[in-house]
């Protein structure tokens, strides 16, 4: 109050929580958080970069009072507008990034909201654990983030997603109070799950600054690393099928179409074979062969087992590195990310390359094989606008194809700005209109004033 | 508004939804739905047995018009009071007994929720697939009591509990209409989690008709299940946190102190070896070794292998049957379900005696010793309100260790009317007062006229 009755602006309040050095007010500082990962984009009044609980409590506060929304952002790798919004305070968690206990006994981390996955992971293998969760991202993105948004990844065909490993949080909410939701144990029934309703949350219920993660230790079996090539899809989708069937359960199951290879080729100088279809593949020792014997009886024309760590890398980052080789085909790149059953893969792609054709649009396609999540890539020109049309055609088509068959249309990017009307048209068609209704009675609950990251998400569907 | 009109009673108007044959209303019959596992008692105005959601959604109109409230119930093998509550309708779940669909290449099933998991397990086992959480009374309970309380049990050590099983759910709300919640695929980012949200929400959120639950194929690597005693408990303590810090990971790992062995010895005519501490462990073939030299080197007295499926059943008896042959020692059992830190366990079971010895109580003791999860039963007389009063002060002050040790006074059992308060101390020491809150915004919302198993848990904190 009496930072207003002295006609104080909003950076200059913010400078009095965090200290000047901490607030970024300049149009070229700001150019840092202007934009997400897939180029969703609006400019931010201003970033903050707290390093206490206390000083985010004290940010709400201040944003709640002068009706500026916030957004929380970690690495900002969101692919759907999640982190970018017109005028708000950006609150950068960049300086809650410490690993504050491994607990090798309990089997969880306590980690601070900031902390890149990777240099978790780096730190858990010193003890012989890690934390599965691998969003392509995790290079850079943050815990925090991840859960945010929910985060897959290609281990997930084992390990599950985000929505699996987090056992407890701190959040602060959007009154400015603190509170810890679960606790860190395996085991918990006190109360409703508020620790899966962040999950996923997009920044729209509570700023996380810290939590608990369960891990695991490495494994023990060793795993066997290949590739493997069919000269078409159908064949590539059936092999999948079966081995789903035969229970096979595979650690990696990735694929990776022939525009995929070609640009990781040219864009990587690597030399990978150009063939319709690839899969990277981790099976456990003892489910190569019968697995082999599968992939052979559906035609696959070859298999390249790693024979060392150094060529496992080789492999791994040919899928690990294909977002970044797609990204320079083209101006604009719309990424998609449905979820569909399993059973459903050879006709999806199938129908990725018929869109294509018709709409006259480049569409590299890959992505998590074994849990039926598909990325196509829908390429176009930022600044022809018949280029743009046809990709959002071609998007919505896609999506809708999902819809139809029972899938989702998103399986790990979320929803922010990108996919509200569609998540919408999904819970209308798959029976779902009464949990739209509860999910943005829960926004308002959770955040009456409109402050955390609005008119997004659950309110925008 | 005619069935009031025409001075219809509860009973008649009930009748006209599922027919008279499906209506309960003598007290003979009512006899079946007062008592909860534990003997928690509160008499009924009537069950009815629907079939259909239609039919719940007409039940639950009926019931927010005339302000009745309603439990669903399972197979009411609840410990905490949750499925009873007097002049409630209860909406007896067993006619929604069907298997629905099993998925064999997106390893899921569709259940309606009155299945009963062991009978579900046997469906699966034909497809070589299993559905792992296995509360103790998996033999009657059903999906839908499972979900509701986020069931436990002795494979959750490995697999997790009902949290981590359930894909999507088709659920009656409070007012009438059915949803659907989350969607049937392996990955799903449409939306805040729903689905959470009803797992563990003890009928006070809604009532669900149908899950899609997640399943693996059998374990393709042999298990070895072994009974290991030692002399005394800090030393079986000491070597199970050993076994988690060299990073073993059992598939089993329950325990049970020398009363439970005693109690199951003469209530079954067995003859298990009569010693202080007694574990029953799974392990996979290549762990059983290094597990082996840790337990000795802790001092282990016997280790005795299952030779054949036979007497692997045998052994696991000793600890399934274990609740049921303490229930026969005394007229009144209080169960007790705290989950400490793995680290904390030997210290608790000292607890436990001193407390025992102190108050003059037999409390046999077992339970989930690779999570934490112990139960203690505290016997007494209930007759004697003087063992009533001691029986209580003993529950009250082992959960009040769990809470100050950063315990739960719950894993799995939850929360019902026995624990509502406790549930209050234990948030409220661990900084989760606002969560609280938001639980209690939750079920206001999610049921503003109080229809749902009102007065209990989060609204009894």
């Amino acid at each position: 109050m009496s930072a207003r009755a002295a006609g104080m602006g909003l950076s200059e309040e913010l400078s009095t929580i965090v200290g000047p050095e901490y607030v970024v007010k300049e149009e070229a500082g700001l150019e840092d958080y202007r934009k997400d990962m897939a180029d969703y984009e609006a400019m931010p009044s201003v970033a903050v970069l707290p390093s206490t609980e206390e000083e985010i409590s004290r940010i709400l506060k201040v944003a709640a009072r002068r009706k500026v929304p916030v957004v929380a952002r970690g690495a900002g790798t969101s692919l759907t507008g999640a982190v970018v919004l017109e005028g708000a305070i950006i609150i950068d968690m960049k300086r809650f990034n410490r690993i504050l206990a491994v607990d090798s006994v309990n089997w969880h981390v306590r980690v601070q909201a900031g902390v890149v996955l990777d240099d978790l992971n780096e730190a858990l293998h010193k003890d012989g654990f890690f934390f599965p969760p691998d969003p392509a991202s995790s290079f850079i993105c943050t815990v925090g983030g991840a859960i945010a948004e929910g985060s897959g990844g290609m281990r997930c065909v084992r390990y599950g997603t985000m929505r699996d490993w987090v056992l407890a949080l701190r959040v602060v909410l959007a009154n400015g109070r603190t509170s810890s939701f679960g606790e860190p144990l395996a085991k918990n029934r006190v109360g409703y799950d508020l620790v899966h309703l962040m999950i996923g949350s997009e920044g729209t219920l509570g700023i996380v600054t810290e939590a608990y993660l369960k891990i695991l230790p490495l494994p023990s079996v060793p795993l066997v690393r290949m590739l493997v090539t069919f000269d078409d899809w159908p064949s590539a989708g059936r092999a999948i099928q079966e081995l789903r069937q035969r229970r096979i359960r595979a650690n990696l199951m990735e694929f990776m179409d022939l525009e995929t290879i070609l640009a990781v080729n040219a864009a990587f100088q690597t030399d990978f074979e150009e063939v319709e279809a690839t899969l990277l593949v981790d099976l456990e020792e003892p489910l190569v062969t019968p697995a082999e014997s599968i992939f052979r009886d559906h035609g696959a024309r070859t298999f390249t087992r790693a024979t060392n760590e150094e060529e496992a890398e080789r492999f791994y980052s040919v899928r690990s590195h294909a977002y970044l080789a797609i990204k320079g085909l083209a101006s604009g790149v719309q990424i998609e990310d449905v979820t569909i059953p399993i059973d459903r893969l050879a006709e999806y792609l199938a129908l990725i390359k018929e869109v294509g054709t018709r709409l006259r649009l480049r569409i590299p396609t890959l992505g998590h094989a074994g849990d039926g999540n598909v990325h196509p890539a829908i390429l176009f020109d930022r600044e022809d606008p018949a280029s743009r049309a046809a990709a959002t055609t071609a998007f919505e088509e896609l999506c809708r194809y999902a819809i139809r068959v029972g899938g989702t249309v998103t399986g790990e990017h979320g929803v922010g700005v990108q996919k509200a009307a569609l998540m919408r048209e999904q819970m209308r068609a798959h029976g779902g209109e009464e949990a739209l209704r509860l999910m943005k009675g829960i926004k308002r609950m959770f955040d009456p004033k409109g402050v955390l990251n609005p008119g997004k998400y659950v309110e925008l569907a």
